[in-house]
């Protein structure tokens, strides 16, 4: 599969081309597209750097598949032209997501729509695709009527310029100033539950994909209960989600261990007590599940403490698994 | 109204002494209490240098009142001797909030129980109070029949050598070491899902005070269905609460509003896109709840973000309040 990313020097495009020299699928050496103004950026890739190149049409003639991370207008832009030129896209942005012609894949959840090798296909929110890894598997079993979340997001969701600032933002504190470059308030030693741009309901952007997309991704409709409140922590790497489900069917913590243990890609820990930390998983392409504990007022509810590296499983590797099964389908 | 503070030196004291400054039925010099370790301390008070001296059974002879912040061992120790010399403790401690024969006040709720003038008057848990000053007013309206609440709690709940270590931490990270002094995983740019001891169901103390002293402060029984996720956040002061609620009665952000805004200690944001942030709120001593928004599945349910300085409302002020009642109720 000659393959091409667009976005390759942001945080994201940089991971995929991490993952992607693990690729036995891969023909050749990756082409790195970026804007105009990262044209240029020199990466390394299995040994050698390779130049990044401004993306152009001619980009996209010789190229099989092509991973997309750099933005809602550039993809919009792109990948129909992509697609138009014989590419599979796997698209990073909020773009496709909620467009009924482009399949919303978590390879572990409903990969097999990737399978018809479509034009687009999307990829979803970061935090969408760990509680969706743990809520979906429950579902399956239990009926997940209602599902709840409160999420404790990293910076670097924000890009590695918003890793700078708030590096930078905590090393001044407490004189840091409130000018707020990407976000709304003074994030240095503060929570903001406010994630992208308001929305219906006195809803957030993040909260509202969260809604949408898990209902697409679970193939369920308005009778899946949701809401989320979405905040930003000053954590920089690694998302985490408080999770409360309620089901149709009676569930203990013991019931849904056994069915999430057996879930690819996910790390349960059987202690009601133990979790893993943001910080600690970092680096890791799993979902990891911990605290799962009866809610003691309900029978059929369950709490679950859910952590995965937003920029792997909830961006770039959930992108590459795609590219994987795009790969593997092409070859049958 | 004289008046002693036991753990004079300790953040929680501090705050009380600052608070003693401005309460006009203080007679004289408060007493500064503390253990061996910190006697001899020097703390200003009202312009003038007051020193710590290590508490003695004879200190409460001459005290009408006291402000425990000292621990719950201290607290189990001394409260009862203070109590017997006459004195009334209002204690910051968990020791005897679950103590039938103890009320267990938030002034604004249920400030009526403290009239009685009991030997001790317990102050709730940090958290619990922010929580319950939102919730316990929309449940004399609407009846409350479950809250669910995710909290991101600071670091100076733990106190001030924890606010040392998270500083210093996070100024040395990545080196920092992994050997956790105040907290059982690193806390620097990190997230942790347990406060406190381990407790039943998979629980965490933190989560089961919010239980058990809510349903208290409400006068509520198990038919008040509550869960809670309690988080440890790198915010220093000010914790952060995103609370739902589901109601007997439909219930709307307008008619919530409405309750709220009426609730003396309480600051609305009315737009249901706003909030505060804990760290533009520390140092104030009111509860600010923000984001009041409707669950888009449920015309019986709210959301909210509730924020409120954990040492202030959450500890010394709500403990200073208690004693204004106190001391009204003497002068009577």
């Amino acid at each position: 599969m000659r393959t091409a990313v667009l976005g390759a020097s942001g945080l994201v495009g940089r991971k995929m081309l991490t993952l992607l020299e693990d690729c036995s699928w891969l023909s050749g050496d990756p082409v790195l597209l970026t804007s105009a103004r990262s044209a240029g950026t020199e990466i390394s890739f299995r040994g050698r750097n390779l130049t990044c190149r401004e993306v152009s049409a001619e980009d996209f003639a010789g190229v099989d598949l092509a991973l997309f991370s750099a933005g809602g207008g550039t993809s919009r832009q792109w990948a129909p032209i992509a697609a138009a030129a014989g590419c599979v896209v796997v698209d990073n942005s909020s773009a496709w997501r909620m467009d009924p012609l482009v399949p919303l894949v978590v390879p572990e959840i409903n990969g097999q729509l990737a399978k018809s090798q479509p034009g687009i296909i999307a990829n979803p929110n970061c935090s969408t695709i760990q509680i969706v890894m743990a809520v979906s598997p429950l579902d399956k079993v239990f009926g997940v009527k209602e599902c709840h979340v409160t999420t404790l997001q990293a910076i670097s969701g924000a890009g590695q310029a918003a890793v700078q600032e708030i590096l930078q933002q905590t090393r001044d504190f407490p004189e840091d100033s409130n000018s707020a470059g990407f976000f709304p308030r003074p994030m240095a030693y503060n929570v903001l539950p406010a994630i992208g741009a308001k929305t219906e309901f006195g809803g957030y952007e993040e909260e509202t994909k969260v809604l949408h997309e898990m209902r697409r991704i679970m193939d369920r409709k308005d009778d899946l209960h949701i809401t989320c409140t979405a905040t930003r922590v000053p954590v920089l790497d690694g998302h985490s989600a408080a999770i409360r489900v309620v089901c149709e069917k009676a569930i203990t913590p013991q019931k849904a261990l056994a069915v999430l243990e057996k879930v690819p890609g996910v790390i349960v820990t059987a202690d009601p007590h133990d979790f893993h930390t943001a910080r600690e998983i970092a680096g890791n392409n799993d979902v990891y599940v911990g605290r799962v504990r009866q809610d003691p007022g309900c029978e059929r509810s369950l709490l679950m403490w859910v952590v995965a590296d937003n920029l792997l499983k909830g961006a770039a590797w959930n992108a590459v698994q795609i590219a994987g099964v795009v790969a593997g389908e092409k070859r049958r």
